[in-house]
């Protein structure tokens, strides 16, 4: 059965947005479809941000300062590790605490990684995982191949594994804390495969909905498995995506930079841009009113409207707005 | 450089023994050989029970109580992995609580297998973890190859993986707690290799010590390493056991039981039979003064002392004549 709301998922924003989303439709309608291209592996263990951000949000357990792990959480095996890191021989990465995992949050790992080494797909973990937080929605990672999203950097920065600065995305966006230039991007997930069941949410949903995420390394990547861009270009009348750029700049994470460094306008004009080949409509802010000819002319409808989800009535009122956008053409 | 001293261990009673023997000769006299048939791989980590009881133990961080582990652990990791629990699929062990990962434990697991799967050895992996303690002795591992013992139970209480009762030695001793029959034991060591560095520990140390560990499961790995048995028998003048059995039982473990399980004697006098090929002297509590006799007709000369470590002075004296008596040949 076929959820009736698709949406397109990073991690931070593409959370609050679906904790908006439930407050005006149910659960039961909603698929998520979470990029992955952020995942590694780190100490062994299977590490999915996106999807864990998603899932600890949508169950009511992120910590709300922060935005990922889980609230109260401890962090002593992190510390503890930090034993560690004194006698590791020179180039090893093991012991490396700059990626905080929490104790509890490293259960979700430990299960993850003990499941995919029993043959379990990533699919079908994700939904155990779901369950367990009592989540109502569908929660679908984009692919269940290996779909790493790499980062080009300046190699006098970090020459990265290969000598040639491509690290991987975790590297550049908590290890360097995304404060270094990026210079190119490498999509794994070009080279992966989306799920049967992320074609058919794709196609069959009522609506899709490109949730205020990172355009590049969010949503890029799933756009970037074979076959998705084309039915989400099949059916553009009945998406809609929300601008993760206000005012010129990301609310959080270095989605205006890497757009600057990639050559598209770190606007919501420049969202338009990227997203108008899939998405009828572009959801804006209040503070971008201004734009809403010049994404006319970049071929998107501008809905605007106030996009900070900073209070339940705002994110409510955002999650209702872009479900009408989306809905517009089907009358 | 070879070590003055090689002491073959298992986990708490070789660590105990090992604490006392730095009290009477210096740490950088010592090499630890260490049973690894009792690793495993849980939740995708490596874990090596009996290296990290010597480690912790050496080191001064091991729990008192418990035996194993680390002192003021917290178990949130452990915790939280019960949700999970309850979804995962029948016929999954993902998620499994019953062998308890500390929080602080879990970052020695997170190191052991970064580095492994970077392609470290296990040899130079423990000797890390080794000197991140402070460790002062030489720490080996029988072995760099999976050496897993299995044990045989009844099929009808556990059938294991392949349903023909023989499981994993972790599922005997900490899920069913030792609680159930043996019917036999598969050593994984006699399809192993032992390191070069143990060889050598083995064949050019002054002395050999036997620990007062289980000589069916923690001892006996060690033997089953092609070449280990034939090079102890070499240098059998200069071999001294420790029994750990006392008055016909194990201080700790299951040793007695399935002694008598494997049709040996669960007494000093089993423990000669097994160790006569292998070391001239047995080192057995006053308790057991009765069963000289039986022990030298065995073709072991037994020394007689207080082999409970119940205090520092007890322990450093059951270190010195376990040295003793196994110099005596030297003169």
């Amino acid at each position: 059965m076929t959820r009736r709301i698709t949406v397109l998922c990073g991690g931070v924003g593409a959370a609050r947005f679906l904790r908006a989303l439930l407050a005006v439709v149910d659960a039961g309608d909603i698929c998520a479809v979470v990029n992955t291209g952020d995942d590694t592996v780190l100490h062994g263990l299977h590490i999915a941000p996106d999807l864990d951000t998603v899932t600890y949000t949508v169950g009511g357990a992120i910590d709300p300062e922060r935005g990922w792990g889980l609230s109260n959480e401890t962090w002593n095996a992190m510390d503890a590790l930090g034993r560690y890191g004194s006698v590791r021989p020179s180039g090893s990465t093991a012991g490396g605490t700059w990626f905080g995992l929490g104790d509890r949050d490293l259960a979700t790992h430990l299960y993850r990684t003990a499941r995919l080494a029993e043959g379990a797909t990533l699919t079908e973990v994700s939904g155990e995982i779901a369950r367990a937080w009592g989540l109502g929605i569908t929660l679908l990672p984009m692919s269940d191949d290996p779909a790493p999203t790499r980062v080009g950097v300046d190699p006098s920065i970090d020459p990265g594994p290969d000598g040639d600065g491509m690290i991987g995305f975790q590297e550049y966006f908590v290890r360097h804390r995304h404060g270094i230039e990026t210079r190119s991007l490498d999509l794994g997930a070009r080279r992966a495969q989306p799920t049967d069941a992320v074609i058919t949410a794709i196609t069959e949903a009522e609506v899709v909905l490109i949730a205020p995420s990172n355009p590049l390394v969010s949503i890029a990547p799933i756009r970037a498995l074979p076959g998705v861009d084309a039915a989400l270009a099949a059916r553009r009348d009945t998406v809609a995506a929300i601008s993760p750029l206000i005012g010129g700049a990301a609310l959080k994470g270095p989605a205006d930079r890497m757009m600057a460094e990639a050559g598209l306008r770190p606007d919501a004009i420049g969202v338009a841009e990227a997203y108008t080949s899939i998405a009828r409509a572009l959801v804006i802010d209040r503070v971008d009113a201004a734009a809403v000819d010049s994404i006319a002319a970049a071929g998107m409808e501008a809905v605007v409207t106030d996009t900070i989800m900073s209070t339940p009535e705002i994110a409510a009122n955002l999650a209702a707005v872009t479900l009408r956008a989306a809905r517009a053409a089907v009358g």
